[in-house]
């Protein structure tokens, strides 16, 4: 949806250097329903997740950084760096015994963004606020956009695009720091970007997030003659440490009773569970409790819950930015 | 939802007569889920519909009609052809060759039914307003509950257990018409009552349409000194035939413009459409327009759609009850 | 498969008229998989079956054949009445609210298939042998193939494409009989051809499948100094009434004793059944047994069976052609 | 299948110690289905390996080495190390903020096997031929059961259950030794058996399968008075990184030519592929062959394929042991 926006308003930019977008990374994902709904985030076959077999070496970056001298230019590391991590990609999409479909083309696509100083990972999942993934090194990024809630990941590699294309450069930096002493800053950053639920299309809030995505591009310089700010609003952060996820160990029909982005103190409820094995007993409804301060960020889109479920993934200690 | 409701707002009743309460009909569908959603409609193994394998033999209806005399009582009649009824599914239940899933539910449920002079079936599906499916010869009825759309449905069997119900006492009726000039009401009804979301759970709507429902069971003289009386409200209806499906012969990201229950004129959008695959074109989106006045009482729960999809279910031709 | 093996033959052989292949009728259903195996039976979004969704107009036909005349020609007929049915199947594709996904491909599939004289469904479905559905009024060619066994089917549409396309000759045939006493052949002929299971691919059976087709053609004049002839095979033969279902009430593990093809006396062995909650008592494993004499033709392709599968699908009073 | 046949003859048997036998460890993946097959190796809902939620902390297993001494038995260090194991589990399944399904049913079953010698995990999967994995300390098991294909695994944790069972007692082996370079064996051994495919039973196969479990319990010690001495045959065994997986990087039909468990020399063919889309040129079908000298273990089990699909699992580097 709101590629759609960033297309129609791009038109008329004038643009320092060059902007790719790609919609639709997942054409298989897309196209899967299961029932009425979209099967968005992984493969019905074996149940990979879309997002999760992008490409990190941490050895070969280690390596890599051993090459890099006391004087050589940033840009002529960034050059080269660029190449290596191009030439590794290629190496492992020619993997003589094949890659899976999730990697196959997730490959592709982080082949397309090798050259990039700014990668936005645009998702839509289930029934969320708007929230941001945000290297621990680009905090200050946080404020460009106009996004309430903002989740600070540390140098870990757990397959997605973001993390695929910042831990190089990040372990580039800590790696030439712990070799020759010498501070780097490449200025190369990426995100994820939630915006909101798949199943829900609205024109009107896509438009408010490729403001909020222009707001962004213009404070890096990538917009010429453009007055996008980012809005002043309340924007929270939380260490991905304090993100966490609210399984249930229960099974049955549940009214979200907190909504994603709202203040919950201890104690307050969450959702009323209704157990319909036991209708007829006292047990056939209860509450869930929050069991410290915290504000849901998303909650599983389905009333109808299993044991295990995620049920919530909130923020806890959390602080104004 | 509404069931839970009902247990307990019927504890503290007189009631008159018997009420069965069955929760959880479609058990197997009801746990079954393909990504987070829930696959609550048909069977996953053979896409079977979960409630039309009911049972309905318009012949032997028609056959046991000829033994009905002129001066028969209608109570006899009704005690003779209950038994007539539950003997038949008896011994489709006892097929040597066996029933598919589906069916073999559908019977177990439908014999118990079989007694009851009132049969309402509680459905919850995609995202809609309360409608409810009402024999035409019970057409009073649709006052009686709080619904505001009502849909008149002819005499004809397609497998559903409200159909399965009333077709052989309407039948029954119009055979002895025919067979005596004689006119009897058997005075039972039945009737499938659109409860909502099966993905959205909300306790206070729940309690909402327990009071509907318990004001048709008062009406009826099912509960002692209960004062719940029928709402003064709009109700507006259509037949069967004026209640149609609009299909789309595309596929896109689409948002749902027109709400259910809100009244649309000829070529006012419906809904406005996001084609990925030519978002940088003029025609990356448009507007679907009414082809003509009417009311969507449904519409496809997914923003993700593919081409011969129902979109909306939509009141044309309808009017104030 | 025997597509494939068909195209390359074709290539050096003298076609007398046009041969139209079209592989891969169900594009949608034949990508779709959930887990390993492929869905392709009917739409995951709505349970429609791929293969039920073709046209037939029963009353229209009846209204046409009193357009013939005692003189009009029997190619004269032909002509029209194809022109008829193309019409028809324009005006229900056209259809202004639409229609779904299922009936839209199999629509523009009829119309392929409209001025065909004979036309051949190939199917693959579960574990089974091969197998063809006749009309009864084309029993003669039950021996063109080398098919071992053959349903034949009576004047009933159920939504197949075979019967899409010989119900309306077959109905004008009768009207006209009916109406002028004028008995007429129109020498259409259409069949559904069951190749096997769809998730076993064997070269070798394609090539064989394809000569049983080509013995067809070729006997009907379609191929030109072609010495392709049936073969001499025993062919066995039921009435559709007689090719029963054998459905389980029970779950459980299952070995398929009794093989597709195999000769079944009532009370020998069909199947083994594993009942993995009993385990460790006498009930942890039985015996299903023929419930009369049968051969079965196909069994669920699965060892995991729920109440309610479809177990077998068998001939019972079967004779040989 | 093969767990049915154990309980029938262990009912006979002279048991040593005590015999936990768990059938369907998966209850929810056994009963999902979506089409015909079974959905039994991921949770629809988000896809979960069912099998790969099991716990292993190796700092906590470190830290626990450091606590024993020169001094102290086998037997002592033993239940110690059991209490502590056991003691981390129901922690981790008493996570305040709860599991997902996959990891509340493991930790359950891991429980139960925290106190075990010997944990056999008997596995189905796609075609195979029965395999076995191995940790390498236990290499000298692979010639007590009669498995034909041996896979060698390093103390490397990746979620299932026999390296759950593993891991903890060879990583406080090689603590210890590395800590107080005492050399221990605490013989408690953990496989994985491959059992062949989950669609298809067959009694005799499970009674043959019993057979080679019952011969490595009796070579344990844990059957008295029992006769069954593991078979004299071939036995091949591969280190893991040597057990190669042959992704394709097309789609289409697949023959799989070369059958698990056969030799298979570089350049001989191992499947034929159809490619639905070019079925009339010259590209229509073509033949995959052996990358190097191999032996499939398994095959993809559906002969329709998308690109990055698991066709093959083979041993590479085999030898016979």
């Amino acid at each position: 949806m709101v590629i759609y926006h960033l297309i129609q308003r791009l038109k008329d930019m004038d643009i320092c250097g060059e902007i790719i977008l790609v919609p639709n990374c997942n054409p298989i994902g897309t196209n899967i329903k299961a029932g009425e709904y979209t099967l968005g985030r992984f493969d019905p076959v074996n149940g990979t997740n879309w997002n999760r077999g992008y490409f990190f070496d941490k050895g070969a970056v280690e390596h890599f950084a051993k090459t890099v001298t006391r004087e050589e230019s940033i840009e002529g590391i960034k050059q080269r760096f660029r190449a290596h991590l191009s030439n590794a990609i290629d190496n492992k999409l020619a993997e003589p015994w094949g890659l899976g479909l999730a990697q196959q083309l997730n490959l592709k696509l982080q082949q397309m963004a090798v050259n990039a100083d700014f990668v936005l990972d645009l998702h839509n999942g289930p029934v969320s606020t708007r929230h941001v993934y945000i290297p621990e090194y680009a905090k200050d990024s946080a404020k460009l956009f106009n996004i309430p809630h903002c989740i600070f990941i540390p140098n870990v590699f757990a397959g997605a695009l973001d993390e695929a294309t910042f831990c190089p450069w990040w372990t580039l930096q800590e790696s030439i720091k712990t070799n020759l002493a010498r501070e780097i800053s490449f200025n190369v950053e990426a995100f994820t970007l939630e915006m909101g639920s798949q199943e829900v299309i609205d024109f009107n809030e896509g438009n408010i997030d490729a403001t909020s995505i222009l707001s962004y591009l213009n404070a890096k310089g990538v917009l010429h003659e453009c007055d996008i700010k980012p809005k002043a609003m309340q924007r929270l952060g939380v260490y991905l440490k304090d993100y966490k996820t609210l399984f249930t160990n229960w099974g049955g029909m549940v009214e979200y009773m907190a909504k994603p982005g709202q203040t919950v103190k201890k104690g307050e409820p969450l959702a009323q569970i209704l157990n319909i094995d036991d209708l007829d007993t006292d047990n056939g409804s209860r509450t869930l409790e929050a069991p410290c301060d915290l504000i849901p960020i998303l909650h599983f889109p389905s009333a109808s819950v299993l044991s295990g479920t995620q049920l919530y993934k909130v923020f806890t200690n959390y602080r104004e930015l």
